[in-house]
């Protein structure tokens, strides 16, 4: 699996001139050799494909484990940059140029390389990989799918518990914690936990804020399993009956979210799925203060393409899993955010797959 | 203050031919303008210093306050890249080079920066904010202190309670909830737990491992402290007594992190203290398997300069604090660790200042 990816990346190399690349992001690292210990590169299609690891990979499973067929190559322990190394083994292997990740490389880090080998050109690879990423495999839609429902495990539980007096730091603290319990590598990003005012902010870091009766309560999280990672958030009420704003409020993220998710097919422009929810909210007055996007791709990052946002050309592909994720803040009162990952699939197989399946009920708690 | 340290860089900046930087690092920005958003750069020397910020500060502690003196700009929401607009206004300012980090800056983001002005020439800050903030002020000692008292703290508690049948995760993520219980801004960095064979490994990410009678447990952690970070690392025993074989690599590793301690004074090359702690754990016979440094400084970033390392270049000053971090591993076995947070001191002044003052005795837990 691992040789083909990199089989796909060398024919896309080889077409655009450069025969040889260096992949120096570490999600793309991963992707095409299994496993990315800290600071390890890969080159390919210069000679045997090779990973050029600072030092010995010690097997931590956050790292991954490098595909075996893979010929793995320790540097000395004052080995330098594994990158400046691997524009070495390409020179030697008589590659004469060599495409980098620019949006990646420092200009220090690419001026050193381009030093050791002043005759070999180096290229742009440009996101060749991060396209390549998209579309996933089952095996990693599996592995999302394990994700989705440990967190939906973490928020369950939490749920069960008693919120108000707890502060949304505890609170975040707690949900990780409850990650791991379940069987995650870790948080797939900072939990945001966000009460009262704060409620639907989206990317809340959580403070000492705590928890009061009549609350909005918004919580996004998500589980890193085996590097892949997904996101789910809820908007939830504290007390016994919602006020009617909260009601109405609520109402309308919902309908924003399930008219993005119901978009979710393959052939549908980017920019479409944003409009489907963007348009109810701007409709309801809510256009000024609205995110600059619906959602985003997932996978062995939290945050990858595709965009769903008004600006974004493209069209989506079956296993493609993104988030839908629209939310309203109300300055001083606090707002909702309603966020689902789904997998884009063929009608004929039952359209959008959702991951996240915590209901979207407005609970009072 | 901040504009203080804004001012000896822009000394800096023009008797090295280029009157206005760019700073993108964000623990560099933080340093210069009291806080940094997500995202946003600084720019000093061309016309009135200025941060460019992405999008509106929300006034999250995490990112800290910048400075009231300091213009604030917002860059509208579909601005782009905060370094791309600081460039223009560096043109339109008149300046004819900007110095940028070169260590920082991908290839990609210098490349757009460069192209919204041809003419204005793109010179290399280099690490000039890196080397200003080696030296701390008493401002920052106190924010060190504080976070080591909580890292104290966090681990005393820990010790107190039952560790038999936990595991490595379990007791990470109690002790970072521990940190943030008394009062920090989170983990310094991710909170190492080891045990067993894995005890004494630098940096080793927990496990599901469970801690058993007999077993060394080596931990380590920080605590974030209004950015300050600081480091602690302890080794104990679990169960009533040590073994031999434990008690002589503890008391060995013990006389090493001593004699480095002890060798901190203004004046003391870098590698002049790493020398004092690795000789020891040479003539014991250990010296292969050592790790590349004995320490390294910490402030806004948990790993900063200076390198205590037996290449490494310079001297000691007053009010650098440090970390002092000696490790023996054996394959198989475990092994021990110990790691303070020392600031350097005159000795008219008491000498070296433990910040971490946990007991390192070794404990039979």
């Amino acid at each position: 699996m691992y040789a083909d990816r990199r089989a796909r990346l060398r024919d896309r190399c080889a077409a655009a001139g450069s025969p040889a690349a260096l992949v120096s992001r570490p999600a793309n690292v991963r992707y095409l050799a299994g496993g990315s210990p800290p600071g390890a590169v890969l080159l390919v299609g210069a000679g045997d494909d090779v990973l050029l690891c600072p030092r010995a990979p010690t097997g931590d499973p956050a790292d991954g484990r490098p595909d075996e067929s893979l010929r793995t190559a320790v540097l000395p322990a004052s080995g330098g940059d594994p990158a400046v190394a691997a524009v070495d083994v390409a020179r030697k292997a008589g590659a004469d140029a060599l495409a980098v990740e620019e949006h990646h490389l420092t200009v220090a880090r690419h001026r050193a390389m381009g030093s050791v080998a002043p005759r070999l050109r180096l290229a742009d690879l440009g996101g060749a990989v991060e396209q390549l990423r998209i579309v996933k495999d089952e095996d990693e839609i599996t592995c999302l799918r394990i994700a989705a429902e440990i967190a939906d495990q973490a928020l369950g539980e939490l749920l069960e518990s008693i919120l108000v007096g707890r502060t949304e730091r505890h609170l975040a603290l707690e949900l990780e914690r409850r990650l791991v319990d379940h069987g995650a590598d870790g948080a797939a990003f900072p939990t945001s936990v966000a009460t009262g005012p704060n409620a639907g902010l989206a990317a809340h870091r959580p403070t000492d804020r705590r928890v009061e009766e009549g609350d909005f309560l918004s919580v996004c999280l998500g589980a890193n399993y085996r590097g892949y990672r997904c996101e789910i958030g809820r908007t939830f009420v504290i007390g016994t009956t919602p006020a009617d704003w909260q009601i109405e409020l609520y109402d309308l993220v919902f309908a924003a979210q399930r008219a993005g998710r119901e978009a979710l097919s393959p052939g549908t422009e980017f920019r479409e799925v944003d409009r489907a929810a963007r348009q109810l909210l701007d409709a309801a007055g809510h256009g000024g203060a609205l995110a600059p996007r619906l959602g985003h791709g997932v996978g062995l990052e939290i945050d990858e393409d595709p965009q769903l946002a008004p600006a974004s050309m493209g069209k989506l592909d079956a296993c493609v899993p993104v988030t839908v994720e629209p939310g309203v803040h109300l300055p001083g009162r606090g707002g909702v955010r309603i966020d689902d990952t789904l997998v884009v699939r063929q009608e004929a197989d039952g359209g959008p797959e959702l991951l996240t399946i915590t209901t979207k009920e407005l609970l009072a708690l």
